[in-house]
């Protein structure tokens, strides 16, 4: 009898944490983005729907930069690297005629974001090789603690975007499971985003350097090699997805060019689907950048979510919150 | 208050599911194996004990051929393969020189046990090149549903271990989040791990084939390329852990040396351990090898368990049932 009482008592306290998150998206303004969102999820987990999907099949990704946190002036993780480049380059001379080491080393934005992800990672690599997992994982950690974002002079793990947080969290509460698929390295997300948005580092999907195990003084270790093996951008999310997940997604979540083959994959499926872009378009809360920017470029995607009526979330009008710290919201 | 009775009842069921539950690892005979597995699960989910770990680091991980399931006379896949590899011969002249198509079509079983996963998988590989990832799946499906083991008469799937597959649940009870960790593709194990162990897609590792995104008449398709990009065997195990699952696992279950590796890495973590080997010594209800088998060794494995006291399990006197299907338990 006693068990059956903690039991009941279990039960209630359910019954009541249930009716505190009557309104989950709570930073979200209501319209269609809104009410695209809760209607997909209604229509997919609610067994007496046609369009009932199965709970192990509820898998929603979402693109990292841009999508869940900022990623201005430049991909954080870039800026990161900064600082690792720096540290190493006494010991690389040959980078000297490398581009991507030049835009770097002047701090050159614009360059950098027109290279793109693959050879400043590239150079990151080579910055970084040799050096064991655990080590490299210490070297990310310190920096996140003690790096501020120029604009906002707070830690970059403050810019994540509340009203994304509580999609994760509604979407889980719902029987989703949600993954990261992000161009970014799968080192410089797994020590933040368990407590940023609640995805555990077996979720994350991104690129990936070479990594070699060897023993070292009878102890087995991991040591990073200079060279990326898999590039998670673009054509290659799907491939992420297909290598990591096994099973195609039935909701992603994106801002650019970059996740346009992730988003297609995921509509081409069978059944009811929900593909989402976030327009960056709140120069005074955020940024404002789409067709013409060198980070997060939005152009094909925009063109392909206007002619598929995949929902474009505007910052500025969708989100009463961007982020946790404002003090006021719209 | 209809709502609190309801909560009432699913107290209720829940208890009595619970009671449902209270021998875990039924066809485990009492013994020092069975002991340690109880132990460790109790000390690390007990929030009371000094070596606690909290849910979300429970990870485990599980090799799968001859560890969740039989691996002879031949690894499955293998035996899968001959049929692939056969229907693509005539389009690949260039195969008569190559040592791996010469033991598949002679069924040189001890030549193809000598070659190892890798010539085998290569050769595979290029006999599906070209096909969508959808297609291969179709045809590890339709190969599974039809094959039958020659020893045992009944299909590949039924070849799962029972005590394993208690194990397995037994863990999850206890907040384990299990996985594979295997040699074999992840493409021949996902059509059938979840229903046989629970496991989902997602929480399978395993060798990996190169992979392309494509428009194809406009809809993404994923073509698979002749190429492996990862072999997931030996000091290949602790790689695939670290690029997919990222978090050291807190218990490891292997049968053969291509597992040493995994369990040395699971081994060295701090806190209580668990790493545990499966000796296949039961001829009559299985099969018994082990130092000079070509299928599965088990020899520096073997001896580094007895060196650092690692459980070894013995299949003949452990287990009370191998197979779901015998008639009657030990």
């Amino acid at each position: 009898m006693k068990r059956l009482l903690l039991g009941f008592l279990l039960a209630c306290l359910a019954v009541s944490a249930r009716g505190q998150n009557a309104e989950p998206l709570a930073s979200w303004n209501e319209g269609a983005a809104k009410a695209a969102i809760v209607s997909f999820v209604k229509a997919v987990s609610d067994k007496k729907s046609k369009n009932y999907v199965p709970a192990a099949e509820r898998i929603a990704v979402f693109d990292n930069d841009g999508t869940l946190w900022s990623e201005q002036p430049l991909y954080f993780q870039f800026v990161f690297m900064l600082d690792q480049v720096k540290a190493a380059a006494p010991k690389h001379p040959e980078w000297k005629d490398n581009p991507a080491f030049q835009a770097l080393a002047k701090q050159d934005h614009e360059a950098l974001a027109k290279l793109g992800h693959k050879p400043v990672l590239e150079l990151m690599g080579q910055a970084n090789s040799g050096m064991t997992v655990g080590e490299y994982d210490k070297t990310i950690r310190d920096w996140l603690a003690s790096a501020r974002h120029p604009k906002f002079k707070r830690p970059y793990t403050n810019l994540v975007f509340k009203p994304m947080q509580e999609l994760l969290a509604y979407l889980r509460a719902n029987g989703f499971k949600t993954f990261i698929v992000s161009g970014g390295s799968v080192e410089f997300m797994r020590p933040w985003v368990e407590k940023a948005y609640g995805i555990p580092p077996e979720q994350v999907v991104g690129s990936q350097q070479e990594v070699k195990f060897e023993m070292r003084d009878g102890k087995p270790v991991l040591l990073r090699g200079p060279n990326f093996v898999f590039m998670d951008d673009g054509p290659g999310k799907p491939v992420g997805i297909y290598r990591q997940i096994g099973r195609r997604p039935i909701a992603a979540f994106g801002n650019s060019d970059g996740d346009l083959q992730m988003l297609q994959v995921t509509a081409a499926g069978e059944g009811r689907r929900l593909m989402l872009i976030v327009h960056h378009d709140d120069a005074e809360r955020e940024y404002a950048y789409d067709r013409q920017s060198h980070v997060g470029k939005l152009d094909k995607a925009w063109d392909e979510a206007k002619a598929k009526n995949w929902i474009v979330v505007s910052m500025k009008s969708d989100w009463k919150k961007i982020f946790s710290f404002e003090r006021t919201g719209k």
